[in-house]
C-alpha cells in the first residue's frame, strides 16, 4: 500500500506566486507517490485572522487555487480542519501527553520571543495561547490520519518530530502502538521565491504577485519589479535581477541559459525584460485562473467537493478517536 | 428567569469525606436556588490520570456518588464532559483569544513551578500542556453554557476571571454579545476539611475517609484518626481534636456544643470518642452508601442518566457553536 503524506494549507491570504511555486506546486507533485490528504488549516489561521468575511475569503480562494492547479478530490482527500472536529478533542488528548517544555523551545514560539525582546515589550506579548500551543493541533492534524510523512519546510522540521515524539509518549503510556510515527519530508529542491523587491516573497512584506490577477494588473505589477538603473543597451547580470531570479523558476534549464544569453548580450530595457516575464507567467496562470474564476463563481461545487472531503476524513477520524476514546478511558 | 450556576467536577480518585462536604453538599445545595449544570470533567482528569481503567473507574464513582446524595438528574443538567465534545472545538477557539501571559500568572500553574523550584527541577519539569492550558478549558466549559455564576474555592476564582477576561476579547472583536460574563462565586463558608492525620484532607496525603466504605472497614479507618495520649479519664480539648474537628462538620450548633461538654468533662477515651463520631456518620451515610451500591450495581441506568445529560448539554451547545463558527469564520 502506497505511503501517506499529509500536507496542511493556511489560509492566512489571497495566494500569490510564493505560494504556488513554493507549496502548491510540490504539495500537488506528491499525488504521483502517495496517498494524499490535503487539509485547508482553518482554525490555525484563527491564531493571526480574527475577521470573520476575511478568514472565509481566504478559505474559498485557497480551495479554488489547490483545485485550479489540479487537485483531483477523487484521488487526494481535500477538506477543510474545522470539517473535521475530532481533531479538536484528539489535541486536548495530546496536550496531556505533550511536555510544556517542547513548546517552549518551539522556533517558531522563540522567534516571536526574540522579536518581543528586540521591541523591549513583553517576551510573550501579543502572543495568544493558539500561537504557543498550534503545535500540539499540528501533532492532532498529522496523527489523528496516521500519516507516514509530512512534507514542511526546514523551519516546521521540529513541529512533525514534535508529533512523533508526542505519538510515542502516548503509545507507550497505553502499550499499543495506537498512532504511526510520522517523518518530516524537508523538499530541499524548494528555493526561496524572491518578491518585488528582492526580499523573500511574503505577504507581510506587501511584495507578493498575487495568482489570480486578470492579466493588465498582473503586467503592472509585475512592472513594480525593483531593477537597477541600467539603461536597455547595457548588458545586464542576470543572477542580479529580480526579474531574472523569478522568470528562470518558470523555464527549463535549455530556456534558461538562452534567457540568461539574452540579459548578458545588453539590448533588453526592464520594461522589456518584464515583459518577457510577464508573457511567460501568464502563458502558465491562463488556464488555472479561468478555471479559479469559475471556481469562485460556483460556490455550490466548492461546497460540494469540501464536503465530500469532509465525509472522507471523517469515515477515518470518527473510529479512530471513538479507539482513543476507549484508551484514555472516557469510554 | 432563574440564573444559571455551573459546577466542574474532577474525577481524580474515589469520593471521600472532604468531597461531600466541601464540594458534593454546597454544589448541590445551589439547585434551590440556581438552574444548575453539573458536569463530570473527566478531560480535566486527563491531564493527571494516564490509565484507562482508572479514569472510567472514578467517573463512574463520581457521577453515582452525585446522584446518591440527591442530585436529581430531572432538575439539573448532568453531564460528562467528553459527552460534548463541541467544548474542545470552543477551547480552541478561546485559545485564539487568550494572552499566554494569563496563563504564565495562573496561581495553579505557578504553585507547579515553585515546587520544581523548591526540588531543584526545570521549571517546568512534569508539566504538560493540558495543565499549562486547562484555564482555557475551563473557560470552554463555563462560556459554552452562559452561566452567571461559577462557584469555586478561591483558589479557583482567578480561572473564572479568565474565562470571563476571554469572553470579553471575543466580545469586542466581533461586536456582539456573544457570551455572557461569568461570575465566580467564593463559598465562604466552606471549611477546611481535616484528614486524619491534622493536615487537610486529601487524596494525596493518603489521610481521607472514603465516603462508600462499608460499616466495618469505616470505623477501623475512623480509629486511624490521630489522637494525643491522654487515658480515657481525662478531660480533653474539643479544638485540639482531629476527631472532634470532624465529628462537629456533621452537628447543628446544639448538638455540637452538647459534645463540646463531653470531651471537656472526661471520663471518655480516644476509642469512645472514635465510636460516637463513626456512629453519627455512619447514620448520614447509610441512605447513600446503598443508593450508590444500588447505582454501580446497574450501570445501565448510570448510562441512561448521562446518557440524557448529554443530549440535554448538547441541545444547547451544538446551536450555540454552529453561531460562534459563523462569527469567526469557518462557516
Amino acid at each position: 500500500m502506497a505511503q501517506r503524506a499529509l500536507t496542511g494549507i493556511k489560509p492566512t491570504g489571497e495566494p500569490h506566486l510564493g505560494n504556488w511555486l513554493g507549496a502548491i506546486q510540490p504539495a500537488l507533485g506528491l499525488a504521483r507517490d502517495y496517498e494524499t490528504y490535503y487539509f485547508i488549516a482553518d482554525y490555525h489561521a484563527l491564531t493571526s485572522v480574527h475577521s470573520g468575511d476575511a478568514l472565509r475569503g481566504y478559505v474559498r480562494s485557497i480551495s479554488a487555487a489547490y483545485l485550479a492547479f489540479g487537485l483531483d478530490p477523487k484521488r487526494s482527500a481535500f477538506y477543510r480542519q474545522s470539517d473535521v472536529p475530532e481533531i479538536f478533542e484528539l489535541s486536548w488528548i495530546l496536550s496531556c501527553f505533550t511536555p510544556k517544555g517542547f513548546m517552549n523551545r518551539a522556533h517558531a514560539y522563540k522567534d516571536f520571543v526574540a522579536r518581543n525582546q528586540k521591541a523591549e515589550k513583553d517576551d510573550d506579548a501579543d502572543i495568544n495561547m493558539g500561537l504557543f500551543g498550534y503545535p500540539v493541533l499540528m501533532a492532532a492534524d498529522i496523527l489523528m490520519f496516521n500519516a507516514d510523512i509530512v512534507p514542511v519546510g526546514a523551519d516546521q522540521k521540529q513541529h512533525v518530530e514534535f508529533a512523533r515524539d508526542i505519538a510515542e509518549k502516548f503509545n507507550r503510556n497505553y502499550g499499543e502502538d495506537v498512532f504511526r510515527l510520522p517523518e518530516p519530508r524537508i523538499s530541499e529542491s524548494v528555493k526561496t521565491i524572491t518578491g518585488l523587491d528582492g526580499r523573500k516573497m511574503s505577504k507581510s512584506y506587501d511584495n507578493t504577485i498575487p495568482l489570480f490577477l486578470d492579466e493588465k494588473p498582473l503586467l503592472k505589477r509585475i512592472n513594480q519589479i525593483v531593477t537597477n538603473s541600467q539603461a536597455p543597451e547595457e548588458p545586464k547580470n542576470p543572477d542580479e535581477s529580480h526579474v531574472f531570479a523569478l522568470h528562470q523558476l518558470l523555464l527549463e534549464a535549455g530556456e534558461e541559459k538562452a534567457l540568461r544569453a539574452q540579459y548578458q548580450a545588453g539590448g533588453m530595457g526592464w520594461g522589456a525584460a518584464k515583459k518577457l516575464f510577464f508573457e511567460a507567467l501568464n502563458e502558465k496562470l491562463k488556464g488555472p485562473r479561468a478555471e479559479y474564476n469559475r471556481l469562485l463563481a460556483d460556490p455550490g461545487y466548492l461546497d460540494a467537493v469540501l464536503a465530500e472531503g469532509k465525509d472522507r476524513a471523517r469515515a477515518t477520524a470518527v473510529p479512530f478517536l471513538e479507539k482513543i476514546r476507549g484508551l484514555v478511558g472516557v469510554r
